[in-house]
């Protein structure tokens, strides 16, 4: 929601993956570069769970998006060369439909009357962005995190619609670790005493839970080695010293990046995009991951981990490599080694341009 | 605090390592085993955050103890050979002062007006039971986890009291990673609505707070690779599946460790192990590991670290290992491979067992 977004309302309901449905949706989104005669240079990149469409500035926004450095004129993901789209995830509170906007029914904020989210509804609602452009086949749609998610849903319901994909530090499901973590993160929010079954008010926000969740998220974004070299046992001062207050660096780290968030993000969006992600499971109507690749894609795919990532572990993105070869695709497959964890991708452009490009290239 | 326990009363004031003190002590331990006329047999045992004294079954207390495969006769600590002691941690909740005790000052429980406690005081205070059982020279400490820590503080303050040493799965001091943890944990529990400042009652326990934090102590005590073995993506039907509700068995796991725990510790003293933990530092008075254990120490020292471990990672152990070996100590130095991560030596005995039985005899 910047002066660079773009809005594509639909104003007939949309049925859901569980069987639920919405009586309208509003889909906000952002683009770069130029959509070629042939509309055959169009690239889609789905969003991590926090990231909203602005994934890179423009002339009509210079803010910097959450993936400035990748995004851009000579860049890894060039917008000289393609149009460059990212469409706020369905769910989520920054301009898309979900827990947060108005359900037009009753006038009143969906909250947790929300029907269940699948990330399969997510695709499904990129795709009426990408139909409203009237692009029938993408030259990639590229997915870190839960984007990567995305895209393997993408590839599930719309098969053969992009000519190559990259799936970044993704997996085609969750671990039970991840699982635990996400439930813990939703646990904290729900029992807030401001949550209040969804009540929560402007006034009375449901900070506590929101910040606990963000800490946990942050400890798994990032890495125990990271942190060991940037804060090791150093002290903080920045905030006070009160009994059981932060002593440590590391600390006021967590809590300055926690304060940040709570206020950006919408705590019932947070629980409905987290939970899709636990349910997501890209062979969950029995079909092998190989036969899924084998029938939606025929392209380069490009599949990137990084190997402190405790969050989407290395070895999920060799599974997909693996599925991906004896599918019969084109793999360039990169186990990265860097210290910043399932965050890399984000923040590790030194790691993750030269990959993009080459692959793009 | 079973038909087991033992008591040792101080009823004088007690010095406290950060500089106030306590105006009186008692001290829960259990012994298996018989002290030779040479009290030249007995080993100590230092526990982790959260177990009690009662370490082993005994004809007095025939319950299972927390490390019940690993103590008796003809166990690997053997109790036929060697007379085994545990110790209530100073500051924890079953059976030894600390903040759940009752101020003889005030009548009332210390909560969190209770002195600030450092890992060098739980050293102090089991030393006056091991003085007062009149043992001048141990056989050997053994020091899990905390304990570890508790060990490393016995050697910084009473050198050459110990003929062995046991560091398993332990370190010198935390990483940034277990500090954010614990302190994601005690952030949990003084924001539970009943925490009330520390004024919390029986009827109104922080319960969320706690599950919370047991919960997160858990997620860090085993290894993703063991859930992903153990659990996989398995639904539960256990727990009923309310909105944001458990799905996962690894969260109906999870629920039903957590409830288990939160009424066996207070959290009050939950907060002050947990905050000691973090604070300890082998060598905060500027001395190296290897110049403190040439000083303190020339048996034959038992490291073990486990592959999985992402609190106290092996790397951490490896370091005790080396400064030890540099300090010219002989040192078994073992690297278990297990996938139940930091947990592994309270139920791995299979690959626990051996290098203790061996290490002792």
């Amino acid at each position: 929601m910047g002066p660079a977004t773009h809005y594509l309302d639909i104003d007939h309901p949309f049925l859901l993956y569980r069987g639920e449905k919405l009586p309208s949706l509003r889909l906000a989104y952002e683009t770069w570069g130029e959509l070629n005669q042939a509309k055959s240079n169009a690239i889609l990149i789905m969003t991590g769970l926090s990231p909203g469409a602005h994934a890179a500035s423009s002339r009509r926004d210079p803010a910097p998006g959450w993936w400035e450095e990748m995004i851009g004129p000579g860049r890894p993901i060039d917008t000289d060369k393609y149009f460059v789209l990212c469409v706020n995830s369905l769910g989520s509170c920054k301009g898309s439909t979900g827990p947060a906007s108005i359900n037009p029914e009753t006038g009143r904020p969906w909250r947790l009357s929300f029907p269940e989210l699948a990330i399969e509804d997510i695709a499904r609602a990129t795709r009426l962005v990408v139909e409203n452009l009237a692009i029938d086949m993408l030259h990639a749609v590229i997915g870190p995190s839960m984007g990567g998610l995305t895209t393997m849903a993408w590839l599930k319901l719309f098969p053969k619609t992009t000519r190559h994909v990259a799936l970044i530090s993704t997996s085609c499901s969750a671990t039970p670790f991840a699982i635990a973590i996400r439930s813990l993160q939703r646990e904290a929010i729900v029992t807030d005493r401001n949550f209040r079954g969804g009540a929560y008010t402007e006034d009375d926000w449901p900070e506590v839970g929101m910040r606990l969740a963000r800490k946990l998220g942050m400890i798994t974004y990032r890495s125990s080695t990271e942190w060991r070299q940037r804060f090791g046992r150093k002290r903080q001062d920045y905030f006070p010293q009160t009994l059981f207050g932060m002593r440590f660096e590391v600390e006021s780290y967590l809590e300055t990046h926690a304060r940040k968030f709570v206020g950006q993000f919408d705590p019932c969006c947070y629980l409905y995009l987290s939970r899709a992600m636990d349910m997501f499971d890209a062979c969950d109507t029995d079909e092998s991951l190989k036969s899924l690749f084998s029938r939606s894609f025929d392209g380069h795919a490009l599949v990137i981990g990084v190997d402190s990532d405790i969050l989407f572990p290395l070895d999920q993105q060799q599974d997909l490599a693996s599925a991906l070869e004896s599918a019969g695709c084109e793999v360039s497959y990169h186990a990265l080694s860097s210290v910043q964890g399932h965050d890399a991708f984000l923040v590790d452009f030194e790691r993750f341009g030269p990959p993009i490009r080459e692959w793009l290239g």
